[in-house]
């Protein structure tokens, strides 16, 4: 950790702490959870038993017997709880990443749905965003098909003309601000281990542009500025100054919350509210369309330089080794 | 009216009152309003005769012997105050458009105006935007045109060398923002009733991108996602707080303020300020100039569709009902 | 002066004798200042030797026997204090941002270093921008050599890979905010003298787009639109709140947050923080790169006109009587 002013060593200590959950091994043995456990929610084991036939990611998943992602039906009609299970942190693996955008696709589809509430069923972290596994000791193809697939979730996500309704249960880090980031609204546990934020930098990467670029609409030029290159992670009332987050409730009161603003959205005719959500939308999105294969072309050929590879293979053992 | 939760049900309310407004009969019998209104001012009646016989819509106008916009000299020199008097909302009808756009023009060239004060002479609203019996029930070259009419006024307003004020002394709804949102500065008067804002989405249309892009100008991109999604109307400190307008005073000194602000304003040099003004808003004006031939055409096509034509004449019915 | 109302009057006479301070003589005799007054810091002499070996500016410049500029080396590792010394307010002369340039080529070029606070060492300004005998009665050439060595160094700043924080310890107005407004931080002396703006329309002129687009980066659109057109010049508690200095301390505290901000700041691996503000501010740039040829022409267009020359004239026998 680089050394900072006795103003920001709590928040420096608790991303340390942060840093250290995102590296546990992702598949700790009393975690593995079988589909066994969705059997109360019809829906969902349909779709994943008609996911497992269709798709040869989730079919190898299937067999692994976790469920990732479990989307359940909530108290308010028409809106769907999706809850992120990727234990300890929900660190984006590429398996989660591809049972998440199949659920959202199956959500999108459904017309009995209007809404989506997206929050973390792990106590440790909402998300940790991308899992360095993925981009540390693989070859360029898997680099390239794993910014890919995370480009098609932030695009499916940004313009979804589902309402979508972040409920930020938990620390939310780096990647794992593109579900926020992307969400028409965000709720923040009042937590002081609830902090949020793009701090790339700290890690020694750069986010991606269209990380930047919804940030910028949403704390606007200057705190991105700052909050990007500092890499910033905001505690609960500093976020919601910045306008990171909308809103900022007790931790318990996250779920209830985010059904109460749901349905003040849900109050809108939805055509009306979708073709305006996509007017205002689409310019930053066409921006990652235009640039997405320039941009995988940057990351992998970033991601495979040999310093950056020796960096994060000593930064996964140190981890690794404070775990033992 | 969708259900909304308790804490909005005010406002709730308050916006169903105003749709009411919105279409009662624009022409009642007792206030039609002769050119005699205006004898007082010599400026404005030698304007409206010279008008009337150059202008066709305006001899139309003329014969109808009403005056939907008053222009009138105010108290500091080099600035006119120009009331809209479509009774009872000013709504928008392609007469009293095309009645403002010429007043605009002939201040635009008379080297002795430096700045409008733009207000209402209807005690019910500063202005319920578009006038719902224009695109209902009429032909696709009605609407063709009275969509580039509305584009007209944009244009000429937003790029005005002249300075604008609005002096917000009522409600503001939808297209009524128009005038609000081209101005350099918005003074809104502080009453529960005077709501302001883009509540398209609750009507089940979506606004038009040059009413969103300045919107965005003005209150940010974050703010302007929900405001345009959720439709809402600002009261009077909200409307304050979010930025979309610049000041809230009681409603009997929204004028006077205006003219202090006014004068602020002409305090600097005319060239150098406009130069300035066209230096920032032309990119955004730009948008609109480039796109507005699509716009026209996407507008048309929504509005013929039968759906949307029979809920608009549903609605029409309902009110006129109501009224009755 | 034009007349302002009476709430602004106060801002408006110390602009006024902002003004005032911005035309004087800007060589007194008393200020004659030579390298022996850098003896103390062998770095900046020794860089002020060897630039003046290669340049012909600059060779000029050291006949004169004055350093414009004085870098020396502060109490953290990486950290350079640049002084303004262009007495008396650092107006930009050509010789002065030639110096300039050249000192913050050298800095970006020495890997030792790593931020920058730039400061003023002129007890009545931080900076008073564009010196007006660089633009009034010479040739178009020299506008257009004076316009390209300023456009040079807002790309030098805007996109330099150090970390620059603004020590803004005075006055600072028209195109003396260009350091400020190019910089990653912005500290202001809370003293009601050290105003801060653009406030190019009081003179008759107009901010150039290239400093309306960090300007709008830095405080919104709305709040440029008003500061821009209006030429306000905010005093600490105003240009803290609309957002244009990031922070506000007493005068004797303002270099050593600076150092307290830079060291914050330098906790941030270079190259992650340095791909990260290039990936930020790169689309601003372009926009100058792309259009600077256009934007001297049109400078230069404007500066030559007989009437713009004759009011500089004016303005500055006026000034210079005041001072007699």
């Amino acid at each position: 950790m680089p050394h900072l002013p006795p103003a920001q060593e709590e928040v420096a200590l608790q991303f340390h702490q942060l840093c250290e959950h995102l590296m546990l091994p992702a598949v700790p043995a009393n975690t593995v959870l079988g589909i066994e456990e969705g059997a109360g929610l019809p829906d969902a084991a349909f779709w994943w038993k008609e996911r497992a036939t269709c798709c040869k990611v989730c079919a190898r998943r299937f067999g692994s017997q976790r469920q990732l992602v479990v989307v359940e039906p909530s108290s308010t009609a028409g809106v769907a709880v999706l809850k992120l299970k990727n234990l300890p942190v929900n660190s984006f693996s590429l398996e989660f990443l591809t049972e998440l955008i199949i659920n959202l696709e199956k959500l999108e589809n459904d017309k009995t749905f209007r809404g989506i509430i997206i929050t973390s069923d792990c106590p440790k972290a909402f998300s940790a965003g991308v899992d360095l596994r993925e981009i540390c000791g693989k070859n360029p193809a898997h680099y390239t098909e794993y910014w890919k697939v995370l480009q098609d979730l932030w695009l499916r996500l940004y313009l979804s003309n589902l309402v979508l309704i972040s409920a930020i249960n938990g620390p939310c880090a780096a990647g794992g601000c593109l579900i926020p980031l992307t969400s028409d609204y965000r709720i923040l546990a009042d937590n002081p281990k609830c902090l949020i934020g793009l701090n790339e930098t700290r890690l020694g990467i750069s986010a991606p542009f269209w990380f930047k670029d919804p940030l910028v609409n949403i704390i606007g030029h200057r705190a991105s500025e700052h909050a990007l290159q500092l890499g910033l992670l905001f505690p609960p009332a500093e976020a919601l100054q910045v306008g990171i987050v909308d809103k900022v409730v007790p931790k318990d009161q996250v779920q209830s919350t985010a059904l109460s603003v749901m349905t003040q959205w849900l109050a809108i005719p939805d055509h009306a509210r979708q073709l305006t959500k996509n007017m205002i939308r689409k310019p930053t999105a066409d921006l990652l369309v235009k640039h997405r294969d320039t941009d995988i072309q940057n990351f992998v050929s970033f991601i495979s330089r040999d310093s950056i590879q020796k960096s994060l293979q000593m930064y996964l053992a140190k981890l690794k080794q404070n775990k033992d």
